[in-house]
């Protein structure tokens, strides 16, 4: 039987207040509109981002709302317009989306799609402003028009990448977010040659995911940095050959690599947030050709600051959103790459729960345990 | 009757303090040593390099000193293993050099090479720390290991770049510096695709040869922006189209460039030596696939600075060096552009005075008259 054009009722993870463990509630999740896909979520994974709303300290706080940005699933069923996916088809939501018809869409460099581009202040749908999610008739959020924390939810086909029914949801559902974040930041941007040197700047999953993108292009060093000691066990695993942590030394880091490496490292890919790690990426490049990439999130007033002459010494500065990746176009063929063996995806994800025990995955993420905790929706 | 292995008496312009006019003198020019070439000077023109260290405000003062770093000559004479170049050869000096073995020059992407990089400091030849040039015994000091102001001057093997025997040398003496900067700049590292628009930030001698550069490249829109309103009468000859002086609106030329262009123009090239200048370059690229490139050389304690966000908004930052042209491996191959009629150096050179009257030349510059004023120095 059908559930296509009806209201789907079914569990899901609301954060009713700032800072407060999501409940399991039921809630009803209206049918795809116009452009839009309803999806039935299998696994989904909890990333920084989605704490950072749900603790919702500094911005508009938007509540009750259905967090959840990385995850895999099924297409149940597709609203109007929507003409290359059908039930069935197995998908990643993305956090940030590709309308193919925009001037960022159209450009071969840019992902950074003018309708669909990320937006966290929106909690409803672009079609007609409204939310597909209620309890008892009254509207609940969406959170970057993904909501995955939810048996079903409602997302814009700009924000469905269709991919290969053989892979396992479980695993390359981390592929939504940071650690193609990630990963693309190395592959696509800053393009490591073979047996170059690569610092990843932040050793959290988005730095793991670098350092991946450093190890299969082959690069002969690849030089870990983090304030914290504790990463540099676990970036072992993830090819990181040497670690620098700045606090040990009473010398800008910069100038730490600089003497490791005879002038500096090749490349540089700074997953931090921190706008002093950024100005180190990019000054611990090699004059000449040495390109840094910034992919952590900045503070509103944070100035990046540095010399000129660092810049007229031939060094390149390029910031990367979502790894430069377009969410539809891109996405399946990382997929591939995962099911070619080319990609390890198994080893970020380090812990696993079922979605009743979805707070569990907050204070893992909270305490800084592991990387990512799979939320298995069937459980 | 040759002259190779002696010493060769000539006229050259001596700079003997700073800001002081230059007085033609009758110098010694010693043979060339290892790695070295003797020039016969036939053409040599005036670049603000130039002026500046005449000028010697804010700097060591090395005087008396043999100015000149743009020029044309004829090979004289070679000094012991030296096997690529013999006399007869036409070349240019280049204020900067390529030894083809170190890091730099084996890089690709680098011309920032280890031994011959740019030295503003040194005035004598590397191989024996002594000056080739002398007035009754007494060393005058060189100057960027070109001295061109001089019918005669020894230059490192690694600074001079031969041409095409057929090129005008009063002509493509200019691509010895700030033209080939520009111009490099343009086509070596902003490369603007056919149809995009490019900005050019200050329309000097570099800046325009920056625009030529997006001209050549196919740019639909070139944008001069100068806070001297007289430099755009000039620029129109150089494929400027639309001109934008900062000081005639009330809000940072990046947001009126933003405005003009629909969110930004696709490449800019940053020829002025203002920080404020280069960060209005950078910011006013378009996100997603925007390329800023600094070439103008800041003052020692500028800071360039910018909000991280306008990085991870996929602008790319560059700075350039002599347009990332390797002097000898790429410099000839600009001098065929030339003979080509696909790059228009004539434009260029508003000026000419013989060498007896070389002080006019500064005159002109002083007084930011014209572009580059040839001097000749059989006149
Ligand atoms: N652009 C995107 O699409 C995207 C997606 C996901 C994450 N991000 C950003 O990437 C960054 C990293 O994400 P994550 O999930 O890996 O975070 P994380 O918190 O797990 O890891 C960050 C690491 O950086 C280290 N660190 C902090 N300041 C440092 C400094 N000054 N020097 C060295 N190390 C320092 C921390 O100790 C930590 O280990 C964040 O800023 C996040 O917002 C961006
Ligand atoms: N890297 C190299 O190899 C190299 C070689 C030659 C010159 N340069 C540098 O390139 C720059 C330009 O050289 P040039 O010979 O054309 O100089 P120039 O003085 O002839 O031209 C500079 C122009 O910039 C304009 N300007 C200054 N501040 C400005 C601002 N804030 N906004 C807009 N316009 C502004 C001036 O009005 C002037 O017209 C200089 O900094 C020079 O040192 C670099
Ligand atoms: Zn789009
Ligand atoms: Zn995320
Ligand atoms: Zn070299
Ligand atoms: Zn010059």
């Amino acid at each position: 039987m059908s559930t296509a054009g009806q209201v789907i009722r079914c569990k899901a993870a609301v954060a009713w207040e700032s800072g407060k463990p999501l409940s399991i509630e039921e809630v009803e999740v209206a049918p795809p509109q116009k452009n839009e896909v309803r999806i039935k979520i299998l696994f989904t994974s909890l990333c920084h981002t989605d704490v950072y709303f749900w603790d919702a300290k500094g911005q508009n706080p938007l509540f009750p709302r259905i967090l959840g940005h990385e995850a895999g699933g099924i297409v149940e069923s597709v609203g109007e317009g929507v003409t290359d996916l059908q039930p069935g088809d197995h998908v990643l939501p993305i956090f940030t989306g590709e309308c193919k018809e925009c001037r960022h869409c159209l450009s071969e460099e840019s992902n950074m799609c003018d309708l669909l581009r990320i937006n966290t202040d929106r909690g409803a749908m672009i079609h007609d402003g409204k939310s597909r999610f209620s309890i008892n008739g009254k509207p609940i959020y969406h959170f970057l028009g993904t909501s995955t924390f939810s048996e079903y939810t409602v997302v814009h086909v700009g924000q469905v990448a269709k991919i290969n029914p053989d892979a396992p949801l479980d695993k390359v559902c981390v592929l939504s977010c940071g650690i193609s974040t990630g990963f693309g930041a190395t592959v696509n941007v800053a393009k490591p040659k073979k047996g170059q040197s690569v610092a990843v700047f932040g050793l959290g999953a988005v730095g793991l995911a670098a350092a991946e993108g450093a190890r299969v292009s082959g690069a002969s060093r690849i030089i870990g940095v983090d304030l914290n000691p504790n990463r540099f066990e676990e970036a072992k695993k993830f090819g990181v050959t040497e670690f620098v942590n700045p606090k040990d030394h009473n010398k800008p880091v910069q100038e730490v690599i600089a003497e490791m490496t005879g002038g500096g490292v090749d490349r540089s890919v700074e997953c931090t947030g921190s706008v002093q790690a950024m100005i180190s990426a990019f000054e611990c490049v090699h004059d000449g050709w040495g390109v840094a990439v910034l992919v952590g999130v900045p503070n509103k007033d944070d100035a990046f600051k540095t010399h000129p002459v660092n810049l007229l010494n031939e060094r390149t500065l390029k910031g990367t959103f979502f790894g430069n990746y377009k969410p539809r176009s891109d996405i399946p063929a990382v997929v591939e790459k995962y099911m070619n063996k080319e990609l390890d995806l198994d080893k970020f994800i380090t812990h696993s729960v079922p979605f009743s025990e979805i707070n569990k995955a907050f204070d893992y993420m909270l305490k800084g345990e592991g990387l990512r905790c799979m939320i298995r929706m069937d459980a």
